[in-house]
C-alpha cells in the first residue's frame, strides 16, 4: 500500500516533519527552563502524546474529560484539563480520573470551584486547581489581577482542593498585556499568603515570545505539532514545518476556472481565521480554495499556469490543523512517499 | 437516566418532530407523484433512514461511497450517490455494493464515466448512471443542456454502465431556472435516442416547490428530517419543525455581557451560512452566539432581559444541522423531557 491508494478525503501527516517540530519546541523550552505541556486537541492521538512525553514535556494539556480519559487509559499521568468543569457527570469522571493520575483543573469563578470542591471533597481526592485569568482574550478568566487572589484564596480554603497557580490563554502577540497581567495577578496572590507554583500560558502563535512573559513555568501549545496556515500567519512556523495535509482529489472540471475536489467542510472544516479561502493547495500555489460545501471544495484555478485535471491527486494545508483532527476518524502517518503508520484519533468526538 | 444527566456538548433529536418531518414530506411527495428518496448525509443514522424508507422513501441518497456501505450493511437495498467517483480504491469498493443493492451513482464528465465503465465491466456489473446537471448552483454538472445529452449518449455506449437520467442540485429558489435547463436537458436526451427515466433535484430549501419542476420523478431532502437555522431563513420550515438542538452548559460569566458555553465550533461546526451568529439559544431568544472558538462558544447576552447563570443548561439550534451531525459520535433521541434512545452517527467520519 503506497500513499497513492489511500482513498480520498484522508489526512496525511509527515512523521519527520512532527518529530522535528516536537523537538525543537522542547529544546526551546528546555533552554528557557519552561515546562512543556503540549495540548493534545490538536492531534486527539495517544502515540503523538507519548511521543511529546517522550521528548521532555511534563504532561499533557487537555480541554475535556472525554479527552483525557481516552489518554490516561493509555498511561498519560499528568494531565491538566484547562477548562471549567460543571455538571454531576462530567465532575464525578473528573474525580475517577484524579484517582489514577495527577489532574489538574481550571477555575475562573466561585461556583465552578465550589462545585470542584463538593465532589472532591466528597471523594476524598485533593485536586489541583489553577486560577484562569483573562489577559486579554476575552473568553474565560477572572478579569482583574486582584480577582484572581480572591479566588485563588478561596480555593485554598475549600476542602479538597489545592490552589496551585495561574492560568491563561493570552490574546496572540500580546505579550507584554499577557506578562503584565500574570505579574500583578501573581503579586497579589503572594501578598494573600498564596503558594504560585505554576504560571502556564499557552497557543502556538506566541509559543517562541514564551521566555517573554514574567514568570512563567509553563507553556502548552497545541498546533506546533502540526502546523498550519494559521501557524504560518502568525510567524510560528515555517511552509516546511507543516507535517499535516489533506489528500483530494479533483472530480470534476466543469469549467476552465473550476476545480471541485472531494474534500469539502466535513473534511477541512469551515474554519477560516480571517485567511484568504480554505486551505492552501500544495502542488498549485495559485490556487484559491474558495468556498467549501459539505463533500465539496471549490478551487479556483484560473490563476494557475497548468490546470490539475479530474482524477489528479492534490493536497491542501488546512487553515486550523485542530479542526481537521476533529472531522477524521485515522490518520495516515508517512515518511516521504512511505506509510509508516495509520493511527487512530483515539479522543475524536470525545466533546464533553 | 434523564436529559438533563447527559453530559454537555450533546445532540438532542426530538423524535415527534423528526416523524412528522418524515411523514409530511413523504405526503407531498406522495401527493405529487414524486419518488422520494432522502438524503441521509444529514442524519448518517441508519435506524433513521430505515424510519424514512418505512414511510414510503424509494430509496436514500448518499455523498460518499463509505456512507452507502454503512447504510447498505444495515439492509437499504436501493441507493443513489450522488457524487462523481473516481479512484480504484473508491470504485473498486463501488462494484462491491453494487453486486449486493441497486446502486446508482452520477457523473459529469468523460473521464469520471470512463472510469466508471471500466471497473463496472470488468466487474460484470451493470451501473445506473444519472448525468449530473449544473442549473445554476456553480458546482459539479454539466454546464449546457446538450452536454447532458453528449455525456448521457457516451455513458449508454460504455460497456457496464446504464444510462438513467439526469440530477441536480439546484440553486435554491431558482425553481424556474433549474425546470428549464432539466426540460432542455431532457428533450436534448431524448432527441438523441436516449430514455430519460429519471430526473431528480433536490435540497431541503426548495422542498416544498419540487412539484414546479417539469418533468421531476424524484426529490432528495436531507436536512429537512431535522431541520436548522438555514431551514428557517429559507422558509422551508417553522421554528416547531427544528428537530435537533445542541445541549450545552454555561461554563462562565467573566461579564455581565458575556456567557461562555461549553459547544464551540467542535459541537456546532464554524458554518454561517451568511446567517447572523452560530446558532439560536432556545431559552434566551436575545442571545446572539456570537463567536466560537473550538471548545468555547462565546455568547452575547446583553439584549437578554434575564441572563443565564453558571451551570445552567441551554439549547442550541444550530446553522447547519449536517454539520452537526457529523461532529458527534452519537445523538440522544428524546420524547418531551424523556429519552427514548441513543443512536451510534454509524456513518459519521465515513470521509471517502
Amino acid at each position: 500500500v503506497t500513499i497513492q491508494d489511500i482513498d480520498t478525503p484522508a489526512v496525511i501527516i509527515d512523521l519527520d516533519v512532527v518529530e522535528r517540530n516536537i523537538k525543537r519546541f522542547q529544546s526551546y523550552c528546555d533552554t528557557h527552563h519552561i515546562h512543556n505541556r503540549p495540548h493534545v486537541k490538536t492531534h486527539k492521538i495517544p502515540e503523538l502524546a507519548a511521543l511529546q512525553l517522550s521528548h521532555g514535556a511534563v504532561g499533557i494539556t487537555c480541554q475535556k474529560v472525554g479527552e483525557a480519559e481516552v489518554m490516561a487509559g493509555t498511561g498519560v499521568s499528568d494531565i491538566l484539563i484547562t477548562y471549567s468543569l460543571c455538571g454531576r457527570g462530567k465532575l464525578t469522571r473528573a474525580m475517577a480520573l484524579a484517582r489514577r493520575i495527577k489532574l489538574s483543573v481550571t477555575c475562573d469563578s466561585a461556583p465552578i470551584a465550589e462545585g470542584l470542591s463538593a465532589v472532591a471533597a466528597s471523594a476524598g481526592v485533593v485536586m489541583d486547581v489553577l486560577v484562569e485569568c483573562d489577559t486579554g482574550l476575552g473568553r474565560c478568566g477572572v478579569q482583574q489581577p486582584q480577582d484572581a487572589a480572591l479566588l485563588g484564596t478561596l480555593i485554598a480554603r475549600l476542602p479538597g482542593l489545592q490552589f496551585k497557580g495561574l492560568m491563561t490563554y493570552p490574546l496572540p502577540g500580546r505579550v507584554a498585556e499577557t506578562s503584565a497581567f500574570l505579574a500583578e495577578a501573581k503579586r497579589r496572590c503572594v501578598y494573600a499568603g498564596l503558594d504560585v507554583v505554576v504560571v502556564s500560558s499557552g497557543g502556538t502563535p506566541s509559543m517562541w515570545q514564551a521566555h517573554a512573559i514574567e514568570g512563567l513555568t509553563e507553556y502548552r501549545a497545541g498546533v506546533y505539532v502540526y502546523n498550519d496556515r494559521g501557524s504560518l500567519r502568525s510567524g510560528a512556523a515555517r511552509p516546511e514545518d507543516c507535517a499535516m495535509r489533506v489528500a483530494t482529489t479533483v472530480i470534476s472540471r466543469p469549467s476552465a476556472e473550476r476545480a471541485i475536489i472531494d474534500a469539502g467542510s466535513k473534511a477541512l472544516s469551515s474554519d477560516q481565521y480571517g485567511l484568504d479561502g480554505y486551505g492552501a493547495v500544495l502542488e498549485y500555489p495559485e490556487a484559491r480554495v474558495s468556498a467549501l460545501h459539505e463533500e465539496h471544495g471549490f478551487v479556483d484555478v484560473s490563476g494557475c499556469a497548468t490546470r490539475p485535471e479530474i482524477s489528479e491527486r492534490v493536497h491542501i494545508i488546512p487553515n486550523h490543523a485542530c479542526a481537521v483532527t476533529n472531522l477524521h476518524d485515522s490518520v495516515v502517518g508517512v515518511r516521504g512517499e512511505k506509510i509508516e503508520v495509520q493511527w487512530p484519533v483515539a479522543a475524536r468526538g470525545k466533546l464533553a
